[in-house]
C-alpha cells in the first residue's frame, strides 16, 4: 500500500496546484511534504460529509470566534487543558503570523535555535522582526546561551521560538530536565516561549517528553499544533494552546470579531475524526508508513558523514566535516537553509517518498559525496 | 422554500458553534449573516467530495502560495483580469488584516468613510492604526474632504478603505463619476485605495458601476473579494485583485512561502462552483430571496424616519431625526457602531430573518418609535 512514489499520484499534482513539484526523475527529500499517498483523501471526503450533515448550516455560518466548541472540547482533551485554552488557527504559519504581529511590534527580536525552520523565520523577519539564533548542541537549545542572548538583547526580545519534540531540521527531541532548564530561564526574564510543536504526534521510536507548554503549566508558553503534518496541510487547520488570557487577548482582535473562527468548516470536519477514533487510526497508520521510509533510508545510509536515527517526525540531519556534493538523481535541503553551524549538513526528508525510493536514494547518497570529505 | 425563521435550523445553531445567536423571541437586525436555511449545505457537500474526487490528494497538499491555479483562473475570468492578479485569501478579514500589517506600520492612518464596516475599522484600529473618518454624502465619500484629509495626514495615509458597492451600514452604490473621481484624488496623491467589494454580486435590482479596480485598470487599487456573503463565511474563503507587483509582494512574504495558499482545499471546492456554474445558479437563487426579504422588509416600513430601498446587498439604513427607540421584539445595529453623523440611524439587516419575519418586524418598528420623533 502506498508504495508507489509521487509519480504515480500525478494527475492533479502539478504546478500552480500545489506549492512545489520536483522533476520525475529526481527523488526529491528537500520539502517536509507528505507523499501523496498518505494523504488520506477518502478520510477527509467523509470527514466533511459528516461535519455537514451533522452541523447543517451551523457549519457554513461566522464559526464561534476562538473557534467551534466540538473541536476545542476535542483538541483540549488531548492536550490535558480546557477549551478556554484553545484557539483554532490556519496552521502554524498563520499562528505564527499573529504572534509576530500581534505581541511583538517591529524590530523586537526572536531568539531562535541556531539551526530552525526556515520558513518560520522567514515569517519573523519579513513581519520585520529581528531573530538571533542561540547555541544549541544533542540536547537542544542551550540554557545559558539563552539567558545570555536575553541579557544582551535586554528589553528588545519578543519571544524565543522552539520546536523541541522531532526539531526541524535536526530531528532531536529536547529531554525533559533541558525542558525545564530553558524554562526556567524564559520565566526568570519574562519572556515568552513560543513551542512550536508540529511533529510531536509522529513518534516512530519511544515516548516523548511532555510539552514545554505542559511542563510550564501553559502559563509563559504558547503551544502551536496543526494538522499539517498528520493529516492534510491543504486543510489549513491547527490550534494553539496557551493561557486563557493571552486566548483572550488574541480572539478579541477585530481579525476573529470579524470573521469568526479561522477556518470554521474545516475544524467541525476534523472535529468528526477527534471524535469517531478515526485520527488516531489514522495516525498509527501514518506512523507506520514514516517509519518503514526512515528505516528504509537509515537502512542504506552508509558513508563519510553522521547523524542520529531520528525518533520521529520526518527529518534526518546528515553531518560532514566539509561541503559536500549531493548526486544529481536526489535532491536534499542544504544545512545552511537552517543556519549557521560548524562543518556542512543536509536534512533529509523521509516523508515524501516511497520506501522503495528511500532505500535507493540512501544508496545513491551513500556512493557519491566527494571523496575528500573527512569524518567531523 | 427557506420561509422558517433561524429558529427551525437551530439544532446546532447554538451558542459555542455560530458567532452568535439571538435569543429565540427577537427578529434579529443585527447582523450581517445570512439566514440558515439560505446556507448552501447539499451545495457544499457536494462540491468538496468532488474536488476531493478530481484533485485527489493535490487538493490536501500545500497548495500554490497564491492559490490553486483552477480557483485563479476561474475568479479572474469573472473579475476580467490575469490569474497573476489573483490572491486566495481566508476571507475579506484576512485579506484587511494582510494589508494592514503588510503596507502599513504602526501609527499610519487609513481613511475610512464617514460611516464605515466597523469590524473592519476594528481589524485596522486592533493593528495599531489610527482611521480618519471622511466626509460622505448619498453617493459616497466627498473627493474634496479626501483630498483634504490626505493633505492633512501628509505622508501619514497607509490606504483608503472603501466600500462602493451596497456599502455596508448604508447599502448606497457609489456612481461610477464619483467613483473615478476618488480614484483621480488617491492616484494624484500616490494613496493606495483598498476596496472591500463583498456585496456586488448581490444586486437586486439595476446593475452596479464596475468595481474601482477595474476603473483604474488594477492600478493603485487592492479589491477584496469573498465568498462569505454569496456562499458562506464558514468557509473562510476570499481573494483579492490587485496588480500583479502587489500580488507578488504580498505571495512572498514567509507567511505564503511556509504554508502555501491560504485556503486550499476549500479553494478547489469552490472552484467546482465556479466553473460547472453552480455558482452562478445558486447566486441567481439567493438574489431572488435577497430581493423577496428586502421588499417584505420595505413593504412595511413606514414611520417618522427616512430610507432609501437598498439596490442590493443585505443592509437598511434608517435615519431619524433624534436618538430612536427600538421595540424589544427586534434587535438592530446602533448607526453609531459605524461611525458619527448628523441625527440618528439604524442598520437593517434583512439577511437573517424570512420574509414573514422581516414583514412583521417591519410593522413592529414602524409602530414603536417614541412619539416625540420628528422627520429629519
Amino acid at each position: 500500500m502506498n508504495s508507489a512514489g509521487p509519480l504515480s499520484h500525478r494527475r492533479r499534482w502539478s504546478q500552480g496546484v500545489v506549492q512545489q513539484v520536483s522533476p520525475a526523475e529526481v527523488t526529491d527529500l528537500g520539502p517536509g511534504y507528505l507523499e501523496p499517498g498518505l494523504l488520506p483523501v477518502d478520510l477527509l471526503a467523509k470527514a466533511y460529509r459528516e461535519a455537514l450533515s451533522e452541523f447543517g448550516s451551523a457549519a457554513l455560518a461566522y464559526g464561534d470566534d476562538q473557534g467551534a466548541l466540538p473541536f476545542r472540547a476535542a483538541a483540549a482533551r488531548r492536550a490535558g487543558c480546557t477549551e478556554a485554552q484553545v484557539l483554532v488557527t490556519a496552521g502554524t504559519s498563520h499562528a505564527l503570523y499573529l504572534i509576530a504581529t500581534m505581541f511583538a511590534s517591529k524590530e523586537d527580536v526572536v531568539l531562535v535555535e541556531r539551526y530552525a525552520y526556515d520558513l518560520g523565520r522567514k515569517i519573523l523577519t519579513d513581519r520585520g522582526l529581528r531573530t538571533r539564533a542561540v547555541a544549541m548542541d544533542a540536547d537542544g537549545m542551550d540554557p545559558e546561551a539563552l539567558h545570555d542572548a536575553i541579557v544582551a538583547e535586554r528589553g528588545r526580545v519578543a519571544f524565543v521560538y522552539l520546536n523541541p519534540t522531532f526539531h526541524n531540521p535536526t530531528g532531536i527531541v529536547v529531554p525533559e530536565a533541558r525542558r525545564r532548564a530553558l524554562l526556567e530561564v524564559a520565566a526568570r526574564h519574562g519572556v515568552l516561549v513560543v513551542e512550536d510543536d508540529a511533529y510531536a504526534d509522529l513518534t516512530l521510536d519511544g515516548v516523548v517528553p511532555p510539552s514545554m507548554a505542559e511542563l510550564a503549566g501553559y502559563e509563559g508558553v504558547i503551544r502551536l499544533r496543526t494538522f499539517s503534518k498528520t493529516i492534510a496541510p491543504g486543510l489549513r487547520l491547527g490550534f494553539l494552546i496557551a493561557d486563557p488570557r493571552t486566548v483572550k487577548r488574541l480572539v478579541h482582535h477585530g481579525l476573529f470579531a470579524s470573521g469568526g473562527s479561522a477556518n470554521h468548516v474545516t475544524s467541525l470536519a476534523v472535529a468528526t475524526l477527534l471524535e469517531s477514533g478515526d485520527y488516531d487510526r489514522h495516525l498509527a497508520w501514518l506512523r507506520a508508513q514514516l517509519k518503514a521510509r526512515r528505516d528504509a533510508l537509515v537502512g542504506n545510509l552508509t558513508g563519510p558523514f553522521e547523524f542520529d536515527v531520528p525518533a520521529g517526525g520526518y527529518f534526518l540531519w546528515l553531518r560532514f566535516a566539509e561541503e559536500a556534493r549531493v548526486p544529481a538523481e536526489v535532491t536534499v535541503a542544504a544545512g545552511a537553509r537552517f543556519g549557521d553551524g560548524p562543518g556542512s549538513a543536509v536534512r533529509l526528508a523521509y516523508s515524501l517518498n516511497s520506501p522503495d525510493r528511500l532505500a535507493a536514494a540512501g544508496r545513491a547518497l551513500a556512493g557519491s559525496w566527494i571523496p575528500s570529505l573527512e569524518r567531523t
